[in-house]
């Protein structure tokens, strides 16, 4: 997981893309949709809302696509002991990553204690077999939130640190996915998410440090590759 | 709760209103500022986020202001259980209401069982003492849908159905407001939210029928009453 690495074909990069449907509003066929798309393009892994990770469980059965669910998304503000609920029903249902929203508030008034422990709560409910995300969502932070932000959710036992949930006031940018890279260890991701809707803007992601890149303009993205 | 009420003092006015402070960013101090301000101008209650309801119970000890969270808010697509789990919780923390979203996905699906056992179950990890209301998030739905989501939220024990969360495509509207009156049975309040910037604005949403008004310019508009 460290700095840039190189991608050559359709396939490489889409192990870097997780697949996101996830609109407020979206029906068991834009689910459905997604699965089917997630699959044929083989992507790591398609990112849904709590209520419809046991469908994309099912939907994804029997294919290298890991079923990800959101949690306290997008706002992040929800009690730390309905985070941990959540995650630990969340794992139990068959996500294999959990993509939660930190506690933006918590960390603007520097209440690390309180963004530690809701992180070590969500972490230790999902078990040893669920990588934890820690979604920052870094248009509201400095460049000194953002930096403290991820050595938290790094001690805290997060997998990776994520910029955006693509439902704040920005999405990714280059600067803060490289503070991010620079700031975790190498054994910590880095996933960029939030206005990716090109392959320029994804290969610009992996350049300044992404390990994965969130975007629902997967298709896209995939056949630009193709099409180079 | 039948009909447009008279109006006529600015006291009257602040008695329908709910100040509203749910940036996920908010601070502390925006916090005690809201709830400072919703005791000087005597609202009904002030909303906020589930990580703020603890210290705006403190902030309004002794006031008439009502406390309120907001749960699964603003996407709504939370796991039942989790819905229910945060709602016991932030009843035991005081919340004399709670404004949770619907599952808009089901709805949409018209799985109207899952709509209605997300909210009965809200509704009875809540309590007695503790009222509900159910916001729709009236931009995402046609007028049928909308009809059909008061009535699973009147039948599933709501107090209340409210309009919009302020973070969706779109907020209240005379039209929706109006459906919803007269949708709902006598005993079940309108909540009229999103996009209420203004005097007018509120005043418009209590002719259409709305019994509480949601906003974050309560000093405003209450001003412009105090100056009319």
């Amino acid at each position: 997981m460290t700095g840039p690495k190189k991608i050559s074909t359709e396939a490489e990069l889409a192990r870097t893309l997780e697949h996101s449907v996830l609109s407020p509003a979206a029906s068991r066929a834009d689910i459905e949709a997604g699965c089917e798309l997630a699959r044929a393009y083989g992507v790591r892994a398609m990112v849904v809302q709590p209520y419809w990770l046991e469908h994309a469980v099912a939907c994804l059965a029997g294919s290298e696509v890991l079923p990800v669910s959101v949690l306290a998304f997008p706002h992040g503000v929800s009690l730390p002991s309905a985070k941990a609920h959540e995650a630990e029903r969340l794992a139990m249902l068959g996500a294999k990553e959990i993509d939660m929203v930190m506690n933006v508030s918590a960390l603007k008034c520097r209440d690390y204690d309180a963004v530690a422990s809701d992180i070590a709560g969500v972490v230790a409910a999902s078990g040893v077999a669920v990588r934890v995300k820690v979604i920052l969502e870094t248009a509201f932070l400095i460049d000194d939130e953002i930096a403290d932000a991820c050595r938290i959710a790094q001690d805290a036992g997060a997998a990776f640190v994520k910029t955006s949930t693509g439902f704040g006031p920005g999405g990714a940018t280059c600067e803060a996915v490289a503070l991010m890279r620079r700031t975790v260890s190498d054994f910590v991701g880095v996933k960029a998410s939030g206005g990716i809707r090109t392959l320029d803007d994804a290969l610009k992601m992996l350049v300044c440090g992404a390990d994965r890149i969130g975007t629902s303009a997967t298709k896209k993205i995939l056949d630009e590759m193709r099409a180079r």
